[in-house]
């Protein structure tokens, strides 16, 4: 396992593209580095994954992703410390959670050594694109489509391992209006939600322009079956504070089991605030807005880390926040951030050297 | 409108494949023809399509597809019958349903003249592509994907519209037997069931995986509620028979709404055959196989047209149905195929040609 890293081909690119990035003022995975991790399954097994420049990806019209959705993907974070150490946050969770979502899409399972040797090669080479900016990091994007052939509604024999990397920004920028969701919904029980599968995504496009439409960053789903518990938002948990407890969401077979969410839970109890994992109505959050009980919402995720949410929509009617000035969500927001960028111990252990 | 076809820029292969294709072995969806029709949506609109050689697609890793799941389908077929005349069967559903998918998928709308005036030309380009055999015919794969880049979980801004061409033979080989699922779902209320989405075919491998190693050849899905409801097939949707009437559950938002369903219920209709649009349980199905009242099921799509199922597993119980001389199946099989087939007269005016 450990000869493997040593064994990864790597082909440089001739003309770095860094020098064109302004790595003061990036958006979010639009800028992407200089080389990519490319591993093949085929003849029933994975390859041998190799670095490459980061270029185009040539498939047959009738490759299986066209048609039939089979991909599953990850996002990570990679930080630079003050001495340019290169940090990740939990690796190993988003590993497993790929293998967890391949499954239920019929893609074969990655061995660890291809996902983590192969992450920390791609690293290296490109350890320059990790932006030390306060805010900023190197988002990863691992991901897996099905690149075999065939007009057949069935697993392709063929997919793609790839590695990505883009140092990016933040993600939302300010404060998340949301709409808590009446008609549409992300996922079915016995469904793929809980799987981060590329359609769960794309089904949430159509209702999210519409609450756009109407003045909303983001939908929070609920239950597709009456519509009645809170479930996840877009590309975060949901965390909901009424009086001094932090309620969130307990994940099924519908909802995302989110990385920062479990890290937060586990903050939290560390750090004596009490924490709830139960099923929440929308109506216990309705009621808790009406009577004043209802301190703050903030969603929570890789990509977002922790956003805090300034008010919803339900039935018609917006529930404003209170502006408090001293919120879990700033607190989570700089404990987490801290460990992940090594500003402070790590009591958990979830921080990985590079 | 009726100027495009003249401006459809047309780029001939310079070498034909199909005389390495045996068209008397076909199989279904594994070969390709010599040109495909593509459109780009970009700054805004769909620009010009183009005909041009079968050839590879080329994306960027970060393209949404690949991410996103963001896509949509069709699948039609065309029959030369034995004059050589090319006939279509309701192409114009088709087009109308891919702009349904395309909009739950919050993917641009096609404009009908690019679909209806792009297939038209693709068909006479590859006219000899189309097979005559009986049972065969050339499957059309019109597809929209997201082309644009970007690692936000939101719609892309760029697409490809591609139509694709695979002389085919039949989808199933025999009689199915079907298992109906009690664990997984298809679609959520609220979804994208109905629509013909990449994503909902990769949901439905790993379930009917776990199908096929239990002996059965496909999963019949329910509601995800209770599991209760009959719903649809992977790729048809269901008819059952009770004793002389023909049942078929309604179409919702977690079912799609096929053309060769409303084809059925329209000619059984007309021939006398009682048939019945309802909801239609588990439990009923399975008392009418012991009481010896379910006579026939059979599933309908474009792909498998009319396909007889032999059996059904529910709870650990297999379920067989009983070999009937005439069948419901095999009239309307005939009566359709020889409507698509320009062998009967059409009553409906469903046939097109080109
Ligand atoms: C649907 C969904 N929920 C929640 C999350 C948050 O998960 P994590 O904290 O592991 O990034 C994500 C993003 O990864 C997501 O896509
Ligand atoms: C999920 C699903 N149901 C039903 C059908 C049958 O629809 P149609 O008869 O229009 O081909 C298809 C195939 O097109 C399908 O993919």
């Amino acid at each position: 396992m450990n000869t493997l890293m040593s064994d990864i081909k790597i082909t440089r690119t001739k003309t770095t593209k860094i020098h064109d990035v302004d790595f003061d003022n990036l958006n979010f995975g639009r800028t992407f580095s200089d080389h990519m991790l490319v591993c093949d399954y085929k003849d029933g097994k994975w390859q041998s994954p190799e670095i490459v420049p980061y270029q185009p990806i040539v498939l047959d019209p009738s490759a299986k992703i066209f048609h039939y959705g089979q991909s599953v993907f990850e996002g990570m974070k990679a930080y630079k410390d003050a001495n340019d150490s290169v940090w990740l946050f939990r690796p190993l969770e988003n590993f497993k959670r790929l293998n967890i979502s391949s499954k239920r899409l019929a893609i074969p399972e990655l061995p660890e050594d291809i996902f983590m040797e192969g992450l920390k090669a791609l690293l290296k080479v490109d350890s320059n694109w990790i932006p030390k900016k306060e805010g900023s990091s190197l988002y990863i994007r691992p991901f897996i489509f099905a690149s075999g052939n065939g007009f057949h509604a069935s697993p392709a024999d063929q997919y793609k391992f790839v590695i990505a990397l883009a140092p990016s920004g933040a993600y939302f920028s300010g404060k998340v209006k949301v709409l808590i969701e009446e008609t549409y919904s992300r996922s079915a029980n016995g469904g793929v939600g809980f799987a981060k599968a590329g359609g769960n995504y794309a089904g949430q496009f159509y209702p999210t322009q519409l609450a756009v439409e109407k003045g909303y960053q983001q939908v929070i789903w609920t239950d597709d079956t009456n519509h009645e518990y809170i479930e996840e938002a877009g590309a975060m948990n949901i965390f909901i504070r009424i009086n001094d407890t932090l309620i969130t969401g307990p994940t099924s077979d519908r909802i995302l089991d989110g990385i920062t969410r479990k890290s937060i839970i586990d903050i939290a109890k560390r750090e004596g605030i009490p924490v709830e994992v139960r099923k929440i109505t929308v109506s216990e959050v309705v009621n808790a807005a009406k009577d004043g009980s209802l301190k703050e919402m903030f969603g929570a995720g890789t990509a977002a880390v922790v956003s805090p949410i300034s008010g919803f929509g339900y039935k018609g009617i917006d529930y404003d926040l209170p502006e408090l000035k001293d919120t879990y969500a700033t607190f989570i927001k700089k404990y987490i951030t801290d460990i992940q960028t090594n500003k402070s111990d790590d009591p958990f252990g979830w921080r990985v050297k590079m």
